[in-house]
């Protein structure tokens, strides 16, 4: 079936199980595909853009509101809706970080703040992480001590990922923020992997920003997510432009030079604000998801050979998993090679696994059924026993 | 109807002839809402995504393909889509922009220009329009020397739009190109009201840079947008991320910095790409499209004391129509003041015009077929004659 010329349409999620380690989080809710029909047209949201003429102000549909909700259920003062979560990092980093300064990131950040942070001409410093892959707080005040030592100045900032993109562990941010705030550092915390899909209260975490991915963990289209700030840090990050024609004294009004006036003004706010309802109820449900992580991984760990690398057990539906000692021996011998395990998997209606990945790969159970969850630790199971896998 | 608990279902284009100024260009075509709901879903361009991992190296659905025709149709070396005009702008200040450098916009300048100058430490400095509301050569000349006195250097960067925002007159910019190439700076072509409704040939222009917007003229779900330029800038702009963790020792591949990775990742660029074949095919219809504004202005210049603002006969479908002596005059009169006008229209299935406004407003005929047309200019007439106004 073709969407036009040359466009395949899309049928993953309709025909498959999909346990891509990145896609979860970022399904449309029933809610969300509707309003991206009814929002698809470019500037569908600025039918009734009054003054003072700005997005976040708009009541029909109430952006406004889901602005206002969107703090409030991130116990956060402001915030605003950005083109995806590296666009978050971007305002924040080119608000704070001044060329040469140092910048604190993780041994486990995600790139996008790397190029945050390359891109406001700061130069990125990582916490190391410990030996159980977690970010620790006696980590963080050492390497804080260490660039202070190095350039001779306080970082003007800090990411820290909720959880991070590599194990799906969650780290310790709000101790990791509390030895920041003793150096005055300001902290992002990243919660593309966690704003979403479990609670996050910013006020708890003492985050001094919080940033989330619509497409990631919000169930909206892309690019979506928000930047969520303190009253403290709004003033700054959220600032108004001060530009003024030299010829014409125009002067353009409340647009924020870091949102660059309007951020998302179609389907993609429409769709975050038409599956925020769900959102909200899903990460009350969070302790299932995590349950359901468990079981497939234990599924994965009765393969004799198969070790886990995220933290055991579970506390996240993002899992990386080693089968060198497992799938990855049955590879070896195999005609197909590593294809033969997502082709296996594909016969029993999983998808998500990098064809041809035997080794250390992840996979992310979030928003799978109870009866999916169980055919794909199943099918795992049964692949693992077909191709002579001792099973413990 | 709701598409989601408080979110009206929006039925603006099917019920109503919307001559809305900024919003006839972004239509989706019906390709690009089958595209929206085939690939709603936040990562749902990442299926097929290989090494070297980037957005535009993608080949299922063929989004390298779209990034090489969409070059080939701007006539420019090399294009990446970007969510929204704004942050091609961004992309380009940031990298040629430091901090105090003055940038050369005009009087006509779109506030994303300013915003973006201002992101990036710039001095706005306006190019006076002249009495007939145009940008020419020689006046970009004389304010060049001027800020070059005025700072002591040459400006890194003129933004030029292509056709403004607030008369939709077409300039000479390949004039002022030429002017600004003797002193070495170069020129970012503002397209957003060009790219995607008319031809557009960038290396005819003499342009630098060339930037499109999606989702206000190329059918495109928001936001949404394209970057184009030479091989000679691709370089700079486009650059490659030099970060490495200093712990980690990790490097980022082939990210680029100004785009952050990876910009439209799913509904946004499919969606620019199912109505690209369109797109491609409207522009050599400008021709009919610009005779179309021509008609609309003509019917409401055949009433008494109706003045056109914008270049007049017609250029383009945007136009800027002043009827203080026309339209204004009933409203002083009557009941429902400047509302009877948008009330009116309304009546006869036509939106767009700014509930209120009787005085100086703006309108876009882009896309109506011949009969709305007609529709459109008699209405604005028949509202004319009713309320007793002459028809010369």
């Amino acid at each position: 079936m073709k969407c036009a010329v040359d466009i395949e349409s899309r049928d993953v999620e309709e025909m498959y199980i999909n346990i891509d380690p990145i896609q979860a989080g970022g399904r449309l809710t029933v809610d969300a595909m509707k309003a991206a029909i009814a929002y698809g047209d470019g500037y569908s949201v600025c039918d009734n853009c009054l003054s003072p003429f700005r997005l976040d102000y708009i009541k029909k549909p109430p952006i406004a509101q889901f602005h206002a909700d969107l703090a409030a259920w991130l116990n956060m003062d402001a915030v605003r809706v950005v083109p995806g979560a590296r666009r978050g990092f971007q305002a924040v980093a080119s608000t704070y970080v001044e060329k040469g300064d140092p910048v604190i990131v993780t041994a486990l950040a995600h790139y996008t703040e790397f190029v945050a942070v390359e891109e406001a001409g700061g130069i990125p410093r990582e916490i190391p992480k410990d030996a159980k892959n977690h970010i620790t707080p006696d980590a963080a005040a050492e390497k804080i001590e260490a660039v202070i030592r190095e350039f001779s100045k306080t970082p003007p900032l800090l990411f820290i990922d909720h959880v991070d993109y590599q194990f799906g562990n969650v780290h310790d941010v709000a101790g990791i923020i509390k030895v920041a705030h003793q150096y005055d550092i300001p902290v992002l915390v990243n919660g593309a992997y966690s704003v979403g899909i479990m609670p996050v209260d910013g006020k708890a975490l003492g985050a001094d920003f919080v940033v989330g991915s619509g497409h990631k963990s919000m169930a909206a289209p892309a690019p979506s997510g928000l930047l969520a700030t303190t009253n403290e840090h709004a003033q700054r990050v959220f600032r108004t432009t001060q530009a003024k024609g030299d010829v014409t004294g125009r002067t353009f009004g409340i647009k924020e030079v870091e949102m660059m006036g309007c951020t998302l003004m179609g389907v993609t706010v429409v769709g975050m604000m038409a599956s925020f309802p769900h959102v909200k109820e899903r990460v009350k449900h969070w302790d299932t998801e995590v349950a359901h992580s468990q079981a497939v991984t234990d599924a994965l760990l009765s393969i004799e050979g198969t070790k886990v690398l995220s933290d055991y057990p579970r506390q996240h539906t993002l899992t990386r998993i080693d089968t060198r000692e497992s799938f990855d021996k049955v590879a070896q011998q195999h005609k197909k090679r590593g294809y033969f395990f997502s082709s296996e998997l594909k016969k029993r209606g999983i998808t998500g696994v990098i064809p041809g990945s035997t080794r250390v790969w992840k996979y992310n159970t979030f928003g799978l059924t109870e009866k999916q969850i169980r055919h794909v630790g199943e099918s795992f199971v049964e692949i693992a026993r077909e191709n002579g896998l001792n099973i413990v």
